[in-house]
């Protein structure tokens, strides 16, 4: 879904006048995303019913609005070949478990329930039936997983392949998760473990040979993600307000929950929980963990008592990494080591339209 | 929305042995369609509660499935850069537009009322951002003209331009319009003029030169249409069960409702209402009418006094083209004329993956 950033307009060398962004290369994948929300709120209907019982718009990880009993839920995505996935690297039955994952996420990260499921297929001719068979069947696979229903979708002939899967879900009271409502002092924490997905698809890309178990759970956790979706239940259960899911990675998704709360944030290097075989492995797992995304772990921010609860609520690890703040800090993330000192700390988070063209075999994922 | 028909698996020269289809291009779109609903029949866990609830899974225009108060509705449709568009022969403006319209109107085949859109954008850098802002504008302008909000999406960078638009919507009753419930005897009607939109088309490829009011019918026809939204929501309440909004082609959409039915329809080409404009400057008016598609009205069918009571209810024409049959005819669409001799009916509709490559200025609509 959309996950909208501030973006800043050129100005010109000459003087300070500001030029507009021309083309969605210079406005950025957030600029984008601003830009429809600013259209949409100015000129939708603010008094009918519709958008009366609008609980979020665009801007959070899916839409949510009231129906007389509970909160609906609606969320999309889409992958783009060699954008967001290379068949060189994957196989059709990961790409159609990954497809439903990344929105079952969505809905995971709105503690909400997932339950149906529609699908657009974009495809070329030249596309194999056993391919698509085995693509439907892993994603049957996953919806089954979490009880939900494929109902309907579209499919139609394009020039390369793009994946559209939209889920609709609901939460069962009142309350639900957002990104908006971090508040100064409480706790930063995260569900399992970092840099598994990034470090797959570093292992993936450079053809780099692991010992075949370990090679295993990099693979699955790049290819063939778990959504976080009875832990974003929990999370709701226990009085958590605030939560994203860990897709553009930790530092950009932070980002955006500090964007929407109007909030700083700090965290401590040391606390980030890394996946050992990324330790292991990986002499840059700490950038993996940072900047790699796609790990579909739920980030949130409670008190320290609510924390409490959920780390004795869930299965999973649930790690404090940090704080939620109104100090002035340089970035709305800051990275801190342990004696306090700031780790320089780059944007992280893949960004579509402002980064450099990829070639075949470099997907990145969003 | 997938609209699925029976395929045939090729025979070999050699023998009568079936050899499946093993691309995409010799399966089709509603082969494809088919293996897709198979797969997810066979595996889905029919004893969760989401399929429970379902009321209309994959093979109408939309999804439906029934909550505590109302049948909930979704639907998505995808138009792919010179597959269904051509930024040649129409603005952004009337793109967006079209994108969400064509989705309204699957939600108005359903008698249903449209409340909440998620639009999908995968697109090339160079775009220009005014560009999208002129999309973005006139889809939210439709979507108040029906009080729809736009909460929600995704954009991507992609190499051409794919546009996915979900509606989700409701039926205030228990009841709702299908593919599925025409039975022998009733009458086949239809809303308003047909052809105008394929006119359109064969103006716009065509760059011929018509009157300017003229012009201006046959390009808002074809690019910005209006769905049937409350004359769906009539349909219903005077009693229709059974329409499909016509974006294949009269032919190909009744063979829908046909194959959905199990039974055979028979339409008397006289009493198709083909558009006056369209009749005075094309000679292939019939065809246009008969196969063109993208017209979005309403086909239904339904008996001769429930007919009687549409026609009173609404404000558009309503013509009765033929009936529903248990005869055992040639196809499952048979086009007869007033002396009752039957009209050579070519398959006709746009199926994608089997169609000829289209070069960059010859767009078809699904």
């Amino acid at each position: 879904m959309f996950s909208p950033m501030v973006y800043l307009p050129r100005t010109s060398n000459r003087a300070n006048v500001i030029i507009p962004p021309v083309k969605l290369s210079e406005l950025g994948e957030f600029g984008l995303i601003n830009v429809i929300r600013d259209i949409v709120a100015k000129s939708q209907d603010q008094e009918h019913a519709s958008w009366q019982r609008t609980v979020l718009g665009i801007g959070d990880d899916a839409a949510a609005w009231q129906s007389d009993e509970r909160i609906e839920l609606a969320t999309t995505d889409t992958l783009v070949q060699n954008i967001h996935f290379d068949l060189g690297l994957m196989s059709w039955e990961e790409l159609g478990w990954k497809a439903l994952a990344v929105n079952l996420s969505d809905i995971a990260a709105m503690g909400g329930i997932p339950s149906y499921a529609l699908l657009s297929l974009a495809l070329p001719g030249e596309v194999g039936v056993e391919d698509i068979s085995k693509f439907v069947s892993s994603m049957v696979h996953l919806a089954r997983e979490f009880g939900v229903a494929i109902v309907g979708g579209n499919v139609a002939a394009a020039p390369n392949i793009v994946i559209t899967v939209t889920v609709i879900g609901y939460c069962k009271g009142k309350t639900l998760l957002r990104r908006s409502q971090a508040r100064p002092g409480e706790y930063v924490a995260v569900t399992g473990y970092l840099g598994l997905s990034a470090a797959g698809l570093e292992m993936l890309q450079a053809r780099t040979v692991l010992e075949p178990e370990i090679s295993g759970i990099l693979r699955r956790a790049h290819l063939k993600p778990m959504p976080r979706v009875k832990e974003g239940q929990i999370l709701v259960k226990q009085g958590v307000k605030t939560a994203i899911d860990i897709s553009d990675g930790l530092v950009a998704d932070l980002a955006h929950i500090c964007e929407s709360s109007k909030v700083n944030a700090r965290i401590r290097i040391e606390q980030v929980p890394v996946h050992p075989v990324v330790i292991a492995n990986f002499p840059n797992h700490r950038e993996l963990a940072l900047y790699g995304g796609e790990d579909y772990e739920l980030l949130f921010t409670a008190d320290e008592a609510t924390v409490g609860r959920v780390k004795e609520a869930l299965d999973c690890p649930v790690t404090v990494i940090g704080e939620i703040t109104d100090e002035k800090l340089p970035s709305a993330v800051t990275v801190v080591n342990n004696r306090g000192h700031i780790v320089p700390c780059r944007k992280g988070g893949w960004e579509h339209f402002k980064s450099i063209p990829r070639s075949l075999d470099t997907p990145m994922g969003t």
